[in-house]
């Protein structure tokens, strides 16, 4: 009996996405070096959380910094606050925002707050878009990169117009930057100088810098005072987050200095594969660590060649593929630690099988 | 200088209340034996967390059980569910319930929910005050045993009588078993028994068990499964909640047999201090493991003479009073594994000297 795309990649030495495996190696790594005699964190007070979120604001530029159990729980405040601010309750972002597709409507169920959705599924926001908007908003949030769409960003002079846009109409700046780390090395541009362009920032501790869980909101200390609330509200503020926090703090001193490797590595891989006939990448250059891969061929047809090419080579290339359109699919690239591990051979066999199989 | 209470209790060998040090040792403890291979949880699924969720749904005899990172969320959500269910905004807890104290009112302005205070804070809801109703509600719930008041109980006749009333009335019943387990003992009755007597079971993984954080949430699939869909919402749906997960069983198979010596031991020492000048707590006979110690006097002259006598005998009986009334003050024990290991000369010794410093 063959093997399913998803036994077969389990089956893998090597993995083109990612730090790690996701098991318990990577909590029992990061405690490994702490002192069991230090005293946990108490309700979001004491030196584990207190020193990692000031250390955050000042790495992200901003006054104070709060640590979440989540992002969802994390960004749905952020815009709870700033509609509460101008008593304003709507809201803009991108079509695919993660929290238009991914968090059950939590923004609208619990905090009844409206969404505009500006621009589509094919590009990101521009200017015009928020120059356009008819009605009153209290926030724009963007995502840096829109990962949905492969992971692309505005030109850095689309961010400046657009910040300096939302500042004089008073409507607030929210940056999703989940993966804030990831898109430094094509901007040229330190956390700090992007997040001076916003009124607030998220960034998650585990998506690309490969921690357990958590999320850092930062902004001015009015703000993140006024986000402790509401994260007791949430149901976040736990006797103690210091599991999350001290692997948060391991991974992001171990990972944020090889970002613009793994940007690097995005490149070229996406190079690569874009040679591959019924391949190509989106976006065809990538911004950052990650892109998405499209195969126009159908799922029935590229599951089996994936999994024959698994078994030969022993890199895993994705565990899934999720259709889309007619008789096409597609797979996220996100690019860790991992990737050099990839014996170059191998790598090279990859490619080769894929170009063969794919025809 | 005088040390404060606070720096004098911090200097102690032995503690009163508690299982050991809130200190990062309790995660490194219960990650000691397990197997770094081992892969995480992936929001919601995987073995790891659904193995505790159906472990715990079996000794709450429930059909399922979900895990969250806090009983504030699990139990904002089992009330929502409730009252949408109803199509009834309403429902109906203690003065003191820890959704009206501790929450910053994440039930009302997150889930709109309008509450009734049964009850008062000098007792226990009673069958009258739940027949006596008179507006509708959805649900009901009962915080057992009533931390606030010194952790006290209605009979069991009572909890059966309520019960009844619920079922005919159609008015769900919640229970806030955040601490059930230290109740069992005095009932003579199994988790399972009194959870029959409930729609739907919330229990804290840390509070009496000494986990590092999380709860439990259980009841019928149908209600757990509206629960997952209420956790993603409110960001508790995390990506990985091994870390809680793995030190909640740890714990819980290593304190649940106790609870029997605990309360036992809760009965005894309370019996002793009521022997002292001054003091008395609250229930005067504990029917748990946790109870209130109210000291007739001034924070003032109590808080010296409490670092005094943690200094002399190297006991921790609080960290901190409470003023309450006219020159009264409080604080709370909860016996656990750390009452076992003071010697008993320094416990005797810490007595006495109460006795003599109090006068």
């Amino acid at each position: 009996m063959k093997a399913t795309l998803a036994e077969a990649f389990n089956q893998t030495s090597y993995r083109l996405s990612g730090h790690t495996p996701r098991n318990l190696e990577v909590l029992k790594q990061a405690l490994n070096q702490v002192d069991g005699e230090r005293a946990s964190d108490l309700y979001g007070n004491g030196e584990i959380i207190e020193g990692f979120q000031h250390k955050m604001a000042g790495f992200l530029g901003k006054e104070a910094a709060v640590f979440f159990p989540s992002g969802t729980m994390a960004q749905q405040i952020a815009l709870r606050i700033w509609a509460d601010e101008k008593q304003v309750k709507r809201v803009a972002y991108h079509p695919l925002s993660h929290l238009e597709i991914h968090e059950e409507d939590g923004l609208k169920e619990l905090h009844h707050l409206e969404t505009i959705l500006l621009a589509d599924e094919n590009r990101v926001i521009e200017l015009e878009d928020v120059t356009g908007l008819d009605k009153e908003i209290a926030c724009l949030l963007l995502e840096l990169p829109q990962r949905e769409i492969g992971g692309r960003l505005p030109s850095y002079e689309t961010l400046e117009a657009i910040s300096d846009y939302c500042r004089k109409q008073g409507i607030r700046l929210h940056l999703d930057g989940a993966r804030l780390l990831e898109i430094l090395p094509y901007y040229g541009k330190s956390a700090a100088e992007i997040g001076a362009l916003f009124d607030s920032v998220y960034i998650s501790m585990y998506k690309g810098l490969g921690g357990v869980a958590g999320a850092i909101l930062a902004g001015e200390r009015s703000f993140t005072e006024k986000s402790k609330v509401w994260k007791r509200r949430h149901g976040g503020d736990l006797i103690s987050l210091y599991p999350y926090i001290l692997s948060a703090d391991y991974y992001f001193e171990k990972h944020k200095d090889k970002m613009d490797q793994y940007y690097q590595d995005a490149v070229q891989l996406a190079e690569q594969l874009n040679r591959c006939p019924y391949i190509s990448t989106l976006p065809e250059v990538p911004v950052s660590n990650m892109f998405h891969v499209y195969i126009a061929k159908g799922k029935g047809v590229v599951e089996p060649v994936l999994a024959s090419v698994y078994e030969e080579t022993g890199v895993g290339i994705t565990s899934y593929i999720k259709e889309k359109y007619d008789q096409a699919c597609y797979f996220e690239v996100s690019i860790g630690d991992w990737y050099h591990a990839i014996p170059k051979t191998s790598l090279e066999k990859t490619l080769t099988l894929l170009k063969e199989r794919l025809r």
